[in-house]
């Protein structure tokens, strides 16, 4: 990235009381981020005599000041934040003592120099792989040290916020192999893998595919005469690719293949434990080709990597048979419908959920913070520079992220609950019900993923200019998380079976109006009252969660009322449209759940946290989000005789309600209570003083180790030369 | 990242013919973006017999098939794409001729060694800045060898599209130099400047200031006594940063600095030349601190730097006096309007819309490439599972990202054309007009690096996992042209500009109706009339272009209507809103214009081109576009009797038009032209063989070049034996 400060060309526009400078920057390809507008207030003409504060000073007292504004109690706000489940799905627990052993982990992890940040930022990814290694081996010292239970050894990595390649041995390999291996199998390596005395992972995606996993093209081929598997990669698009710690760090894995009967009969794909390098120098095994698939978005210290099979022989016992097997003779008994794993997927749906809201809380930390101590432009009555979050602009993109982090935080708490509620009936065997649950799934994942997204970015874009350095944090949480919308490059498939799950439904409604409707179709009782009592809108309903949420619910309905109506002409958009309906309307209605337990706070704080959610509620109908479009489209939203914008009055309940949390923000964001290491911020340290800690990073830089210049000897001096040489040789201009 | 392929768990939904999977990765911070879902179509009850064609050849027969389809003559719509103007504002000249210029100069690159991209992914900052300056010494050579003039020279860039420190010299630097230096010191350094005998850099954003230059820190005092100025940084804050060139590179120095007077008065910001480094031995002049500010997004070969001054001297003729001026004596005397900059804000408004169209193009051509041999999923009828490119939610985002490359490239020609037309006015002081155009300028600004950011990162999450590697080109180009959304940063200043021109004109509408209205406000004519001649919407409408543009000036007219008569109470995103409005009607004109010229071709090639516009001006409604909101808010947009949305006709007529692109997706990437060379990207190669281009890539990963593995005997194996050790000591489970 280039200087944005530059400026060729002036025009004056007079009267308007601006400098317009622009200039032309760089070739074509690069002149359209070069450009730059700038507009300066003209004090007379050009002239300023204003003795400017020492602004460095300033940012710390900014910062205090806006603490004290805070109108809540900040222990209040923490413990509703984590509140049982909000960390991770253990047993309930209440938020106070969730957060004592929060901090009392941090305290712990903290003060270890192998777990220092500050060179994270220099180092290649090969520096940075040996560091994940430091981390991780240390990490299996502390756990023993401390004697951790798995869940605290969770929040343990979740307070690192490291990628480590330990990762997929402890929740790929491991469950994998506990989940789907034999008994003998499992009694032969649990020690092992739970000691870490190998390292394993999980072999499933290859070249060739992703989703289509009855397409993989490894084979596993049963040979009865020697009571062995043999593994093999046909085509050069059956190399397994992108798999976690295969690159340089796993020992052992799981591997995803066809299995192949004596006389040729492909079964499908099964799973098998192979040994990948020797336990004595880490050595690959003869007839494995693998590596490390090179650089990609994030996860520098983690080694995806390839592998290819010629002909590697495995022992029968290795087959991961708990559900399918192979008689040693060669003959396949089918799979059973393995139930065991409902639990497995609450912990995920919980996990997901409010992983996507802590991972919001860090960016919002850092930009909330930086936006309260950087001042710019318009001056204020102490002839200070505005504060930036004080522009409409920015808190508007600001404060709805916030919001967010708070809801996604305890809407994983809720969705456990209410799924948790429910999982007798399934464990019953109720896979309709379970179905609609799983389709739910999907749609809560696009959801919080996008906005998880979209949410990291609009708040580093809220921090200018400095926001593009590696120094304010949010561009390496960006890439870390970015992946999550792979699942979005799935997208087609998750809304599809949101809406196939709505569709469903809708028919048993029409078929049989009576039948009692699911917790996720709940919305479609509206279609049973018929359309008489669709609500009537009025500027006051914008202050009412309850009333947004009917209308979501509403919106829910009449779409996918129409595209059932319709469902012979869909247009290409119709499943991400329905499917964005259909969750929508059931966040809502569990932020309705939510607010309503907040009564158990006092009232200063329940007020405040409840602006929080209605702003979610409000925000989203904003256009982004599609459902305005939705309202309007279904006459929900009509126009009173004396408006000529229907949508008028929302913008102006959502401004009226940005105003009132603006001064509770940073309190909103303290109440996570990150510390400066753990949040690894220059433009997110808690003390406000934002420059220094740009500064002090910035002398870290390993180019300012030296004065000299790389490549200057090799190409900078001699160009240099040449061209004194030829200006000198040179009469005229050119 | 992770492998994306694990799965723990299995739930079969019975009678939905999928499996289910999930899997439990990572602590909660990790797990969102761990958890999988996968499909898999059943095929009796797992098993999968079906022989599976050699996916990788089936990739060059796909793109050969996809050519084979190709409607229209590419040399046609090649020479359209290169059309005068297209890529640089030169003299006008033929697309053809245009295209060979640009084939001839990129013929001479593609054969140097130093210009070798295979390197690029796998270097660190310190080797990429070698590589940049080495690459610069080379370029400059070619230049003088082949005597290019300063647009060959810079079509070479855009070739290139490298980050290279030079370009700050040749396009800042430079021109500061020339438009705001008095004659004298022009003549001193225009050779050395022109022949790079030194190299410049532009010191203006400070670590405390970037938009609001008025308070710029940096003092720059004259002392008559020895007729010199004295630089000096005063705070922290008043550091020179983010300035391009100045970490390393830079010799001389153009700096932005308060003047002030003998007497202390303080006349506000002035530009003076400084020496930075000896031109010996490169090393830094005394009195001055510089260096690098570290790593950021994009750009890892440019060494952005910081410099603070500690009352250094410079002598009185240093100062850039064009147009303001100090007397040896030391009295002031003021700046004039200067008039000669209008050709360089062409210059960059050109370049601005024509590079955005070039990078989405860059993008795009990866996307539809892979999209197109990329096969995952349902079987079509020949067994192969369906190209990713014929789902709709893949055709359905990446076609629109394809017709706005062409738009913005057609759009920086017409857009040069007509303001070019108008420049006469203006440059006769019609400054309310050249505020209009300015206006203008700003929102087009905002909406093509918008569209450019959302294009790129769309079309890189339609590559699935394999677009997060680097080998897929899209990531770097994203990191690169990132900054452009630093304007985002400033879209309130833009956006106001945009909002405050409008209401002017809408406002000397009402007092004077009859006063002509500007290119830019002729959407306001429609208020005259008076409501009664609104469009009225019939699903024909959606196939017209000219109805399309109608009612997207009927939403700007009315728009601005409305924010005038509510200016006393403005929402928090008016401005945003608003100016998207006025913006997106111009655009959708010029649009019109385009599509107008068309009938110069042949009926084939128009035709492909009018649809390709047309999507474009149906795009612009959809709901991201925030248009559609207005239409139906305004009632412009009504629900027919027979109705239940009124959106279905515009959504079915976009299915419709991508349906008739998709066949000619590939032709219209061709006819780009880039090289392979030129693109880099493993996913984007011509002949479709993205497997081999991936497997040969990560060859060249570092952490392949040995067996060993980084860390092993520190971290690895120690952490393997205890854990073995432990394992073999233990009696029970844990």
């Amino acid at each position: 990235m280039k200087d944005f400060g530059q400026a060729t060309e002036t025009v004056q526009l007079e009267g308007d009381g601006v400098t317009f400078q622009a200039r032309a920057v760089g070739p074509p390809a690069a002149a359209v981020w070069e450009l730059w507008f700038r507009f300066t207030l003209k004090v007379g003409n050009g002239t300023s005599t204003t003795m400017a504060p020492d602004l460095n000073a300033q940012t710390a007292k900014d910062m205090q000041e806006a603490r004290d504004k805070v109108s809540f109690d900040l222990q209040t706000i923490r413990d509703h934040l984590f509140g049982e489940h909000s960390v991770t799905n253990g047993a309930a627990r209440s938020g106070r003592r969730n957060w004592e052993s929060f901090e009392q982990i941090e305290r712990i992890l903290r003060k270890e120099p192998v777990f220092d940040k500050s060179s994270r930022d220099f180092i290649g990814r090969v520096e940075a792989y040996k560091r994940a290694l430091a981390i991780t081996k240390r990490l299996t010292e502390l756990q023993r040290l401390h004697q951790w239970t798995s869940e605290q050894a969770a929040q343990a990595m979740l307070i690192l916020s490291e990628t480590l390649p330990i990762t997929l041995h402890d929740f790929a390999f491991e469950p994998v192999l506990l989940g789907q291996g034999s008994t003998d199998l499992v009694d032969e390596y649990w020690k092992l893998v739970a000691h870490k005395g190998i390292q394993g992972c999980y072999l499933q995606t290859e070249l060739g595919h992703g989703t289509n996993v009855a397409r993989l093209e490894t084979t596993a081929t049963y040979i009865p005469e020697t009571e062995e598997f043999e593994l093999h990669s046909p085509t050069l698009t059956s190399t397994k690719w992108w798999i976690g710690a295969l690159g340089k760090t796993a020992t052992h894995g799981i591997v995803q293949a066809k299995l192949v009967l004596p006389g040729g009969k492909d079964v499908g794909p099964h799973l098998f434990l192979v040994q990948l390098r020797s336990l004595e120098d880490h050595s690959l095994y003869p007839g494995i080709t693998a590596g490390d698939i090179g650089p990609k978005a994030g996860g520098a210290a983690l080694d995806n990597g390839f592998a290819r099979f010629d002909h590697v022989r495995i022992p029968w016992k290795n087959m991961l048979s708990k559900f399918a097997t192979v008689t040693q003779d060669g003959r396949y008994i089918q799979p059973q419908n393995p139930k065991h794993s409902f639990a497995g997927m609450m912990y995920i749906r919980a996990s997901m959920v409010t992983t996507a809201g802590w991972t919001l809380a860090r960016g919002i930390t850092i930009a909330i913070r930086y936006a309260t101590v950087r001042r710019q432009g318009e001056h204020d009555d102490r002839g200070l520079e505005r504060q930036v979050i004080q522009y409409p602009s920015t808190y508007y993109r600001l404060l709805p992220i916030l919001s967010r982090s708070y809801v996604f935080i305890a809407l994983g708490r809720q969705t456990t609950k209410s799924f948790t509620a429910s999982a007798e009936r399934i464990k019953q065997g109720d896979l309709g019900y379970l179905a609609e649950i799983h389709a739910m799934l999907c749609g809560l994942k696009v959801l919080v993923s996008t906005e998880t997204i979209n949410g990291l970015e609009t708040a580093r874009r809220a921090l200018g200019g400095h926001g593009y350095s590696i120094f304010a944090g949010i561009g390496r949480m960006y890439a870390d998380y970015l992946p999550a919308a792979t699942f979005e490059g799935d997208n087609f498939v998750l809304d599809g079976q949101v809406v196939r799950a709505a569709l469903k439904s809708y028919n048993f409604l029409v078929s049989t109006p009576d039948r009692p409707l699911g917790l996720h179709s709940s919305y479609l009782r509206l279609l049973r009252a018929g359309m008489l009592n669709r609500p009537v809108i009025s500027a006051m309903m914008w202050q009412e969660h309850a009333a947004i949420i009917h209308l979501l619910e509403w919106r829910a309905a009449l779409s996918v009322q129409s595209a059932a109506q319709n469902s012979d002409h869909p247009d290409a958009g119709i499943n991400y449209r329905l499917s964005k309906a259909v969750t929508e309307a059931f966040v809502a209605t569990q932020v309705g759940a939510i607010v309503s337990d907040l009564n158990q706070l006092s009232p200063n704080e329940a007020s405040a946290l409840k602006d929080l959610y209605l702003l979610v509620c409000s925000y989203l109908i904003l256009p982004r989000k599609a459902a305005l479009v939705d309202l309007l489209a279904f006459s929900l939203l009509q126009r009173a005789p004396d408006q000529t914008d229907p949508t008028r009055d929302l913008r102006a309940a959502i401004n009226a309600v940005c105003l009132r949390l603006l001064p509770n923000a940073v309190g909103f964001t303290d109440a996570f209570t990150f510390s400066d290491w753990s949040l690894d911020s220059a433009l997110g340290v808690s003390n406000g003083r934002v420059y220094e800690e740009l500064w002090k990073r910035a002398q870290l830089e390993p180019l300012n180790q030296t004065n000299t210049t790389p490549g200057y000897e090799e190409s900078l001096k001699p160009m240099l030369e040449e061209g004194r040489r030829i200006a000198s040789s040179t009469k005229s201009r050119l």
